[in-house]
């Protein structure tokens, strides 16, 4: 018997280890294959030699929280209390996890949008709780209707993603507005809010829900440095929420990890002093446009990108099969690894859609879409 | 309304952080304050300059998998399959947390030794499930009738902690045999055992539950290179378990943090190679004989140490205070910072013990002995 029956290996371990195994070039799981940055690594050498070596306090490395408030500053337009409003995790996926126990209570509904990333529904099913699912609309883009239609006294708390993974798309100052007016109507509904990409926004910009008066004090905002500066194994994120749930979150933090690797948090808070996330949007858009180039003598069909380093395309003008099928086929045959869209919905939903990761340098992107341009 | 409403910032964050308030020498949590083995940090300074930055697969960084299977071959005496047996883990405390929300469910009853560590109990309480508390005997050893009497068809899991936190007291044959014929009648319970101060025993070797046959396919090992290595800042640590068992923890695992800092675990598979743990029980029993030496010229009662880097002490013919309000008093009044040991007891039993933690470098020791023996 399992407590989680309908879970299996995610599909980011498949496809990662199937490509790995054909030797193809892996678009699937999100990760940049180019250089870290050199500062960082240099800091990362130096500091080994410090003493930075044991346990730090359980909420953060004192100067990263300072660090991460006077970012956070820049995007919120209003202070944030290090002390009691931020919390550095293992990841943003720990943050989730944790945001999740510590709120989340028996036979409680949290409403997921559909698709939706893939590591929300195991906490709220380990907490008793029921993950309900509410479509997006056929361009992306939420439907508030139907999301106020589905929400009720049960409903503890609401998953946004934004930008969204995987569908790249960026939520828009109407969207906030419409989510306020409902919000408006069920007072105790907390937001979580997945922000792990605001630094990779394209023709727009990110807004995060902490900038909106009336959302703040009921939102928890997940980030990940993994994202931000290109080290998604360091496996260090942050959340930030109002004092009121983080003591909650922090309860469930000390027992859950106690506290985050201190040399990653100690050369992060030295990096934050040397560079600017300013130019992470510029970086990833030309990565993007160039992609999106190369692939347009393909005959994928390519979806609009707004922001996070995905690209989804459409293979309707090449095959039948359903997207699991062709993912496979795409490693096996043609050297290319990418994730099928079907995994992040509830049903397994097949649109003939998949998604390719373009945080890669540009030889490798030069690759992937000469042998996806033969297909 | 909180999941947690009996739960409040953990004894070691207030402790440590009155400790450097009050700039007294901190002996409260379990850290050690001396360098860490130069051939490891200059790993760590090499290592970030490669290609070490991005998720390592879900259950760990292969070339670590297999350093541990050699590593637990040797206390094991047996082979464990690096693929499907070990999880690497964001230090023992999340392997326990993970470990019990894959394995525990709602009304479930968990057994904790009284006294025990701080971190077994959230978990279980998160699960809707009841921890239930079996006091050791006057001498700390487990009392395994009253365990036996305790257990019944309610009982998911057992936790035992060996060398123990805070008593430093080891498992025997005895135990192991008591233990097995106690599981005989409960088939179904599961062992949750952790070991991480497995490298940290003096007179008695320490006897893994893995080494047991009766025992080993039920049983969940916790292990930590934090405490073998005397790096707690990095969070690393892993579990080892029988496949059926691991791969419902691995389900957890994935959703709950993915994966562990690649920089870590690439730094500890390599060291593997140029280090041994056969000393560091030498190095500990050192210490601790030093630090008792050091006390027993103070008005301290010293308690039997068999494993850990944890004295307790009595300090009866010192004071008539609980022993919350002794150690703050210790902080501030005499420089010098302790663990309450009814911190450890379900419902705060005072026998007037206090923990020190010897884990420190000589001239530490002396000063706090310097100043402890004064009163
Ligand atoms: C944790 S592995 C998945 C990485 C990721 O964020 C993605 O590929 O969407
Ligand atoms: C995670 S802080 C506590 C450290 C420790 O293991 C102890 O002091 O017992």
């Amino acid at each position: 018997m399992s407590k989680l029956p309908n879970i299996s290996t995610s599909i980011f371990t498949v496809m990662s280890k199937m490509a790995a195994e054909h030797n193809a070039i892996n678009l699937s799981q999100g990760f940049p294959n180019f250089a870290v940055d050199e500062k960082l690594t240099a800091i990362v050498s130096k500091l080994a030699q410090e003493d930075i070596h044991q346990y730090t306090p359980m909420a953060g490395y004192p100067p990263l929280l300072s660090k991460i408030a006077l970012l956070v500053k820049d995007s919120y337009q209003r202070n944030i209390l290090p002390e009691t409003e931020i919390l550095v995790t293992t990841g943003a996926t720990q943050g989730i996890f944790t945001a999740i126990q510590a709120l989340v209570e028996n036979n409680d509904e949290v409403l997921i949008l559909d698709p939706s990333y893939d590591c929300y529904e195991a906490p709220v099913l380990l907490c008793n709780a029921k993950p309900v699912r509410v479509p997006l609309n056929n361009d992306y883009t939420p439907n508030w209707e139907t999301i106020e239609a589905t929400c009720s006294e049960k409903t503890k708390m609401i998953i946004i993603n934004n930008p969204h993974n995987p569908t790249g798309k960026i939520l828009t100052e109407t969207d906030f507005e419409a989510l306020e007016k409902l919000l408006e109507k069920y007072p105790k509904i907390i937001l979580l809010s997945d922000e792990v990409y605001e630094y990779i926004t394209f023709e727009q910009k990110h807004i995060s829900v902490h900038t909106r008066e009336l959302l703040r004090n009921r939102a928890i905002v997940v980030s990940s440095f993994g994202k931000t500066f290109h080290i998604t194994g360091w496996k260090i994120g942050y959340l930030v929420a109002p004092e009121h749930l983080m003591m909650e979150i922090k309860k469930v933090h000390q027992f859950l990890v106690f506290s985050v690797n201190s040399v990653a948090q100690a050369a992060i808070s030295a990096y934050l002093e040397e560079t600017s996330v300013d130019k992470i949007s510029d970086f990833y858009q030309q990565k993007r446009d160039y992609f999106r180039q190369l692939l347009s003598k393909s005959r994928f069909k390519l979806l609009p990108c707004e922001g996070t380093y995905f690209q989804v395309v459409c293979y309707e003008a090449i095959s039948n099969e359903n997207d699991v099928d062709f993912c496979k086929r795409l490693i096996t045959e043609h050297g290319v690894a990418a994730i099928p869209i079907s995994n992040f919905y509830e049903n397994g939903k097949d649109l003939h859609l998949i998604r390719f990761c373009f945080a890669k340098d540009n030889t490798t992107l030069e690759e992937a879409a000469r042998r996806l341009c033969k297909i």
